[in-house]
């Protein structure tokens, strides 16, 4: 990576393998870079394979099926031989200015003169680290964030000798390997994310040291909380909704005298009208067109999001909503009316959630068995055949599956199914349901689906019995006086009704 | 909510119906509490029904179908009748003392001897609120987050005066509504949560005001970078993690002396042994069993997630990922082997991830439709009737599906999908899918779809012409030369093979 119109980087090195030198391996490589990494560590070679194991696991989730061949890993014995043939280069060395400074004249020595170099510096000065080389036009401060193949940030900061080139040149760089670069304008110690970390981790640690709570407490002060928030919003658009229709100006006067309180061992900026002024100036074009009733929006799509992906994980505060749901499930069954068992059951009744939305605008195939899972599960639930039978030993197994799309389904529509048993004997449960439109009775689809009765251990089929096999019965007994519901059969090739 | 077994909440008090009072309101609304709130903002009616509307559009999306029915919303004329009646108060007033203490003897005056008074106080000290009341063991605080009714953290905090048995009963009822309470232990100007979100507040204010970053800048170096670990991980879990397999005492080591930086205005604790070491202890009772390999993954799963529900909203850090993705994708598409169109084609190739296996401890069945549905729009994308071509007015829908489960698949297992194109004309398209585990070619299930050509306008079929129905007759005659597929054509309750 040289000269003004830069060719993409190919062959990278990596000048220090802890734990910001391997994430920035893993990036490079899974993003089709050849790495040379050099490290005194004995132990380089394992800790590196552990860090990729995880970055290919996360990758392959974040973005499946479109990463490119992998770049090839070559661990060096010294700093000249990882940076001889590299075309870019990223020191993740220890925070000590002097080691910085000496192993950056060792690389000198041996790169080409026009290759830049991006030090993973938490907060040293770009302009001190310079101060020796000989060409210090190409160093520039790309400081990321833990863990590196995963998290976009990277913080670009220029010293005094940097060249705008190296600073353009870089940001393309960092942003062809997914990350979101920051340019930080004005160089400053700890530059723009480390100044607000390292103030909330100070002030952790004062919390510690006076025993006013424990680094568990602490820890769930931020993740069942403001946490939630910063995944996707800052501080000042956070702030800028919650100061509500009256806006920025609004907050700033309402909480300004909180700045006098001693609720932080640091002591605030006066908020004079000029920096209040600022602020709120600042905070407009931030917002841009966005109302704050629009933010509010953009904020709680978010926050229900990552809650729910939370709850998937079963983790932080995701258990706390798991936890909640169930609660609140347990006590919506046992409101429900009585069912009646001489009709189709009407065991399932929910909303067209936006993440089942595809790009044709409704809901998208996938969701229509994912509804008919639900519902054969809510049968099963009912005929005593839940996951505490399964625990057990036992469980139903879907065979076979035919679905008949009738109508389409948009976000936010409200749905019930209804389950007919059209047969039921000592190890086969066939059932149709039957998808609707709540709001207006339209069919959306049906679905008939084969199940076979199994046996958890073995795997295979398994005899029914006792209250399941008397339950299953009961139902297809019922339901044998009921109409055989439209479709039933049916074949794909039989022409269309 | 009074005397140590408590009986349900039935009926809460907000006082003070601004951004915490609403957001409280909603919550509890939305828990099936009847509400009175007073507030002197004639406006309050309107505001309360907009908060209203958004907190039913989140919590009917994060919890569907199980909220019970809504609760009674009262909006009430004064102080004495909003509490008269209520078994539990939520006072949510601005930020000043006076005012506070003014309005709890208020209260006190019309409210029964016992009934618990939560404040929504940042940071006031609650022994000094409960200073001049007539029962100030019923006073503590209940400490939300913006907005009350999605996040779950909610700081507790007595005041001298404040019995034990408000602070259990409180938590009790706080996580009955969904919350996750945090008791404070040490009473603090602040509390916990506070302490740190002023310092990082403070330390950003002065950034503003010393020209080193916009708002802009300074909220994007919290949502692209250390935000998105603190939706789940708080500062010092993650620290643990970034200190590698060493552990805490490592990382307080090599970060110890950036504690004597200038990276923040807010000066740190001396990081003494004693400190060191009580942190370390702390820290692994906090990890518990868990290693930092253990840690690694959770953590990596947790930011895979939430990265990806962002991605699903494009926004933030979700953009990043989204832009990403794309153009890796284009690369991918570029980069794949000419595809043989004389044998199925090979378009889907992914993994079983671990959300989707259930109960039985296998994949669950939605997730076959979902990974036939990535397949057939791999083959539509194909034959140029992907996303553009929709938003060019045409697109594909399927009307039928027909699923064989004919082995299972578990978590990791590598998938690979070939799809045969059974028929196509001016109208229909009709694929068969199978799907096999790569390990060994098993087949774990095979998906027969029939498709119609649709007027995306219209909604409607229409015929399909240009390269579309070329690619499509192409194909299909290429493949009239394979056999027919097992399983082509089957309806349910023909025997099974």
């Amino acid at each position: 990576m040289s000269g003004p119109a830069a060719a993409p980087v190919r062959h990278a090195a990596i000048i220090g393998g802890g734990v910001i030198g391997s994430g920035w391996a893993a990036r490079f490589l899974l993003n089709g870079i050849d790495v040379s990494v050099y490290d005194p560590d004995p132990d380089l070679a394992r800790k590196l394979a552990t860090v990729l194991v995880n970055a290919r696991a996360a990758l392959a989730q974040l973005l499946p099926g479109v990463l490119p061949q992998e770049g090839k890993l070559i661990i060096v014995a010294s700093v000249e031989e990882a940076v001889s043939s590299a075309d870019f280069i990223q020191e993740s060395l220890p925070e000590r200015e002097d080691l910085k400074q000496a192993v950056l004249a060792q690389i000198e020595a041996a790169a080409g003169p026009d290759v830049i170099i991006g030090s993973s510096t938490s907060g040293l000065l770009p302009s001190r680290l310079q101060q020796r080389m000989r060409h210090p036009e190409r160093l520039v401060v790309g400081h990321p964030f833990n863990p590196v193949y995963l998290l976009p940030l990277v913080e670009i900061c220029g010293g005094a000798a940097t060249s705008e080139a190296t600073r353009v040149q870089v940001e393309a760089f960092y942003r062809s390997v997914g990350m979101h670069p920051l340019q930080v304008r004005k160089e400053i110690d700890g530059f723009i994310a480390d100044r607000l970390l390292e103030a909330l981790w100070r002030e952790a640690l004062w919390l510690v040291r006076d025993g006013v709570a424990t680094t568990t407490e602490i820890d769930d002060a931020i993740r069942y909380g403001a946490g939630l928030r910063w995944a996707f919003m800052g501080t000042f658009l956070i702030y800028r909704v919650a100061g509500g229709e009256s806006g920025m100006r609004h907050f700033l006067s309402q909480f300004g005298p909180a700045l006098k309180l001693p609720w932080t061992r640091l002591e605030a900026p006066d908020l004079t009208d000029e920096l209040a002024d600022e602020i709120a100036r600042q905070s407009d074009e931030q917002a841009g067109a966005a109302s704050i009733r629009d933010l509010e929006r953009v904020r709680d799509r978010c926050l229900v999001s990552i809650l729910s992906a939370l709850r998937r994980e079963d983790f932080a505060a995701g258990s706390t909503v798991r936890r909640y749901f169930e609660v609140l499930a347990t006590k919506a069954r046992r409101a429900r009316a009585p069912i009646d068992e001489s009709q189709p059951l009407m065991l399932y009744v929910g909303n067209v959630l936006p993440e089942w939305i595809d790009y044709n605008g409704h809901m998208t195939e996938a969701r229509y068995l994912e509804v008919f899972g639900n519902a054969t599960d809510a049968l099963l639930d009912y005929i005593g055949a839940g996951p505490e039978y399964v625990a057990n030993g036992h469980s139903y197994f879907t065979v076979e599956t035919h679905i008949r799309h009738l109508g389409e389904a948009a976000q936010g529509q409200s749905l019930r199914a209804t389950t007919q048993v059209l047969a039921g004997d000592t190890k086969r449960l066939r059932l149709f349901h039957t998808l609707v439109r709540a709001s207006d009775g339209l069919v959306l689809a049906t679905g008939e689906h084969m199940l076979l009765h199994v046996d958890v251990r073995a795997r295979r089929s398994a005899v029914v019995s006792g209250d399941v096999l008397r339950a299953v019965e009961r139902l297809a007994n019922a339901h044998a006086a009921l109409p055989v519901p439209t479709g039933t059969g049916r074949a794909i090739g039989a022409p269309i009704a």
